[in-house]
């Protein structure tokens, strides 16, 4: 089975290291749009626009599947990419939103949200939160942890004193959702400063629900996979072999 | 005289604050990419090809000088951008090196250039510092500040302490170019803590050298100005209204 995964940039690494860990797909097509990176503070038009861009460079491909890890994109764009494509299309959200409902059972939990302006202001998750009959959910743009990530800060005294400035007024948070495929490299210090709450990781989410709803399986031995990028391509492989070590 | 200011977003409006309270022009027409927003961190041949696209944009003005209010534009894209129109073409690194000859007349100074990877990685300040005679020059890419001065943080924990962080190994600074049309907005912040080291800022270094350069002189009791954008004009003049007040 042969995957397409499309991100802005390459904050979708981590959730192709998830996949990797978990050799679901025997060949991966990996694009990042880094020449218009980043997605998370445009408008929702601009972002239908460069996805169905991103579709079109996938058509030179023959996958089975597009997985789009990218918060935005999945927020805005995942019913015109639909429509425009015969296979299936996964996003981000309805995965992160499952992986949350198996983990957390009380509906008078905590639950935070953080993400880009678009993903916040598109409320996909808050919206699908209250569905499932969420109650206490709170949302917030955490705009500079992207470039703080993409700055190669983990740690330290910006990254706290950012996270401070976000979360100072919170209480009691019981489970958080990384709404933003760059989070996870940032999550250690996010969990530590919200003690410990749950945290939903997109990549980890979107194979839990390719497995139950895709009925895809670890099978693979090896996965092949290829980086293509609208600039830069260099920069992405190194990343790319950054983040993800042996995986390739 | 009307004049077109081209910038990849919002900053560029720091370089039209200095042309409005000085009323060189008679009009402006702004034009802000901010669907492809930000281009300092993007590659030489991408900020080439959108800077080509905007030119393309000012051709249905009937515009006499064209200024470019964005370091990495101006650091990549001038030749490009004038060896395809016939008007005047005026960037902010070519008047930001002379209004620092104007000002630091000892060469031994120590001067410290501030910019995107773009700006930076280009090399433009630092050579014609260096043709100049300038000894002591010190560059760095302070990527964070852009992010955090869109966030609207201009002061306080999350500034100082990445302040520290690209500064701390920095020992007496003469003078620092705000190699950026968004840092005029934390000059302060940073003029303190490189103890009132002597600023060149893009917006005051155009007016200075449009005046000297282009015969150009406060003359209008007004200026017009219109506001355009790729994406999410509205945003745009939003931001123009808070930070130009009653300039507009």
């Amino acid at each position: 089975m042969k995957a397409g995964v499309f991100d802005s940039g390459i904050g979708g690494l981590t959730v192709v290291k998830s996949l990797l860990e978990n050799n679901i797909f025997e060949e991966i097509i990996y694009y990042g749009d880094t020449a218009r990176v980043p997605y998370g503070v445009k408008d929702k038009n601009t972002i239908i626009r460069y996805s169905l861009e991103a579709l079109e460079f996938f058509k030179n491909f023959d996958i089975d599947i597009l997985i789009i890890a990218c918060n935005s994109v999945s927020a805005y764009a995942l019913a015109e990419i639909r429509a425009n494509t015969s296979i299936p299309v996964v996003g981000v959200i309805e995965s992160g939103v499952k992986a949350l409902e198996n983990k957390v059972k009380n509906k008078d939990s905590n639950i935070l949200v953080i993400g880009t302006k678009a993903t916040i202001n598109s409320r996909k998750y808050e919206d699908a939160l209250v569905h499932l009959s969420y109650k206490n959910i709170t949302s917030i743009q955490t705009g500079l942890f992207v470039p703080i990530v993409e700055e190669g800060i983990f740690d330290g005294e910006i990254l706290h004193s950012t996270i401070n400035h976000y979360f100072k007024d919170l209480k009691n948070i019981d489970a958080v959702i990384l709404g933003c495929t760059h989070f996870p490299l940032i999550e250690d210090t996010i969990s530590k400063y919200l003690k410990n709450a749950v945290t939903i990781h997109s990549g980890d989410a979107i194979v839990e629900f390719l497995k139950s709803e895709y009925s895809c399986h670890t099978k693979f031995n090896n996965t092949t996979i290829k980086f293509f990028a609208s600039e830069n391509p260099q920069g992405l492989k190194q990343v790319a072999k950054s983040w993800l070590k042996e995986l390739i």
